[in-house]
């Protein structure tokens, strides 16, 4: 029997989960499946983890000693960032090496040109771990949904925002309070930006568009909101109207192009994302012929992370094992479909004016929104405990957000209105069915 | 380019499904993936859909005329049943044909038998479709989570007795209406029996829980009783209680063998799965390294059904179109693991009692209760509106089925008690997830 040899560069979080799981496993897949892993190359900034794994004989500081290695068949590419990890895989591709890796925010940006290369060398990159850690979404829209055209991929794919929406929630307590938590409870990093403001999430949305369309979505075409100014009040007010306010990733493959966008939603209660709760992901998926789908899971941590790379290794590993050619890289981007502005979205909102107490405002407000073209499905008035202002929420019916844009900028400009507190999409859940056969 | 041919026996509901969507992406398979899959050979009992498929120029109703034609490469196996079958496998594999089938009934009873034959002649059998329709359980277990040792396969795997007890528990209907009127609208078949008794869901669970725990699992092994003694009466007290009633396919990899069981079955009406409503269908999967995983979407359907069969299809043709070996069916069943007995079963219960309305009937009945070994957590008593019978319900705490079994007789030979009505078990979820690292 050929081993299939690995080598793993990055001995974090999620590479000791890897290593672990390999060691686990390793007699059990020789046995069932005819698979001798070996784990013959192991790469960090430094030789602690590798020593707690036992693996201090095959540790190097230098990841060329990896993606050089003439034994290895698969390098696995667990450090993020974009540099060295781009360098990583082009001198994997170059050695003959398949790439398996958990790098969103590489990938996110750069697939085109590492696809293009992978499929140049007649090697594979697999990614199961970068965008829904263990779920297995990558795996559905390249296999298994094959035979739909898919028309919707939208959910929750960032846990960290999500534990935080969650506690603020459950609790009542505010953004700042609960991120400093998070923090303390290590569901937040130190440097929480990329999973606050819509980074990580938009990473992920990028990848699964470009995989589900066949189309080019970079990170930066998705539009980014994240979740600092979502309030306590705004959780409220939403639960009083029936909604739950969570930090979406939609992408939508509609006629006027692809509408991809990452900010809090308004969701109906009682539909299946809002009792995602805590750190946990969901991703649903709505095919032309499947109709609506739901994968649900562990986002992130060490081992749900791992399980997806060892299931992307073992996919390598079964052709490598048994002599059989892997198929390479497809060429990426079999579309060239538009990305739509987000200008055009037309959503309902919900928008809290925080308020002067005086006659008249409801008036001099519901006429500048009846000039920018929204109309007013809902009206909240509540008086503030000091007495000197108010909030007051208007839900809308479908608007364009270039008119909301708009609508904002002139109720600012209003003397009677002190600020523009805030503005929410609701999304049109049902829209993401549109298109599908009926059975 | 070579094409990649087609046989497909069974033009039904699904067949259909599956002849539309090759004959939609047949271009786009071709642009995309280089696959140009070209249906050879159709064959079904009379040509009436063949025709409305416009392809009564291949159409046979000789199902060897496919199975023996030396162009093709993939036999579909879309007749249900186990004969012919069985023979259609076996012809197949005879003249080195991979084999595609959503045949549930077959798979959950004779999978050994088959996959060591398609084995010995190097060929494949996928079966997607056979487990949950248009979702990728198969897939998941097959592939994506094999980093994990699977420790729990659970969820509602029939749509038919979802949809009824849905419609039973929204409306307050009883069982035999809303039966009649899911036949009159299509979601039950004139003979309902595999689904409403359980059999269809024990299949399921029996392929299911054979791939992901590698054990035998024959749909013969699983516990099994159906919803028909389910009563709107059940329901809403179970709604009382704060549970939601369903028909869960369970199968649990545990120390003392497998528990694998269709029931009617009492879940937190908070759960994930009590939310899951109509004909729709959800698996719960839990591995040692990913945790809890849940999987969504319809299980039934023409073109969910037809998504599941062109995917498994386009993953052989992806290997045959660009000459690629494909690795043959692996020996089934590495561990051969005992099946519990369900009477070694320990959860907790609910009991419903038919009692006269007479002094002494609550001390008598506990008294049985405690001689039995079964501990109350807790009781409701309710009058008839004849007064002359009255409702009697025990929640117990943990109890083994054994006793429950010895108790059910021993209170049925009371005077005071009328009729052991219902007795539900109540899952305990909790323990699904038993022997998944911390993470």
């Amino acid at each position: 029997m050929r081993s299939v040899n690995i080598g793993i560069i990055g001995l974090g979080t999620v590479g000791g989960g890897v290593v672990r799981l390999i060691q686990r496993h390793h007699d059990d897949y020789v046995e069932h499946y005819g698979i001798d892993l070996q784990i013959k190359r192991a790469c960090s900034r430094n030789d602690a983890e590798a020593k707690n794994l036992g693996i201090a004989d095959i540790f190097t500081t230098n990841w060329q000693d990896v993606t050089s290695d003439p034994t290895i068949d698969i390098v696995i590419e667990l450090i993020g960032g974009e540099h060295p990890a781009t360098e990583i895989f082009e001198d994997s591709f170059a050695h003959g090496k398949h790439v398996v890796s958990a790098n969103k925010a590489l990938l996110g940006r750069h697939v085109e040109h590492l696809a293009k290369l992978a499929n140049s060398h007649g090697v594979q990159i697999k990614c199961e771990a970068a965008a829904a850690g263990g779920i297995p979404v990558v795996s559905a829209l390249e296999h298994d949904l094959v035979g739909n055209e898919i028309l919707t991929i939208a959910g929750i794919m960032n846990g960290t925002t999500n534990y935080i929406l969650s506690r603020m929630a459950n609790e009542g307590l505010g953004f700042d309070e609960v991120l400093a938590d998070a923090q303390r409870l290590g569901y937040a990093e130190a440097d929480p930006t990329a999973d606050v403001d819509g980074f990580d999430a938009a990473s992920k949305i990028a990848i699964l568009a470009s995989i589900g369309f066949r189309t080019r979505v970079n990170t930066d075409d998705v539009f980014m909101q994240g979740i600092r100014n979502v309030s306590a009040t705004d959780i409220e007010m939403a639960r009083q109207f029936g909604y739950a306010i969570k930090l979406l990733a939609i992408a939508r493959n509609t006629e006027s192009g692809v509408d991809v966008r990452v900010h809090p939603t308004m969701i109906p209660a009682t539909h299946q994302l809002a009792s995602v709760s805590g750190a946990m992901n969901a991703v649903f998926i709505v095919g032309d012929a499947v109709g609506e789908t739901m994968f649900y899971g562990a986002g992130a941590g060490s081992f749900p992370t791992a399980s997806a790379v060892v299931g992307d290794v073992m996919s390598l590993a079964d052709h490598i094992a048994h002599g059989k050619e892997i198929i390479p890289e497809s060429e990426p981007f079999g579309h060239n479909l538009a990305i739509r502005d987000i200008a055009d979205l037309e959503t309902r909102y919900y928008i809290r004016l925080t308020v002067a107490d005086k006659l008249g405002v409801l008036a001099e407000t519901t006429k500048v929104l009846a000039n920018d073209n929204i109309s007013i499905s809902d009206i909240n008035q509540t008086k503030s405990e000091d007495n000197e202002a108010c909030t007051l929420i208007y839900m809308t019916h479908a608007a364009k957000e270039s008119d909301i844009e708009k609508a904002r900028a002139d109720l600012e400009a209003l003397d009677s209105v002190k600020a523009v507190s805030s503005v929410i999409r609701i999304e049109n859940i049902e829209a993401w069915n549109e298109g599908a056969f009926d059975n």
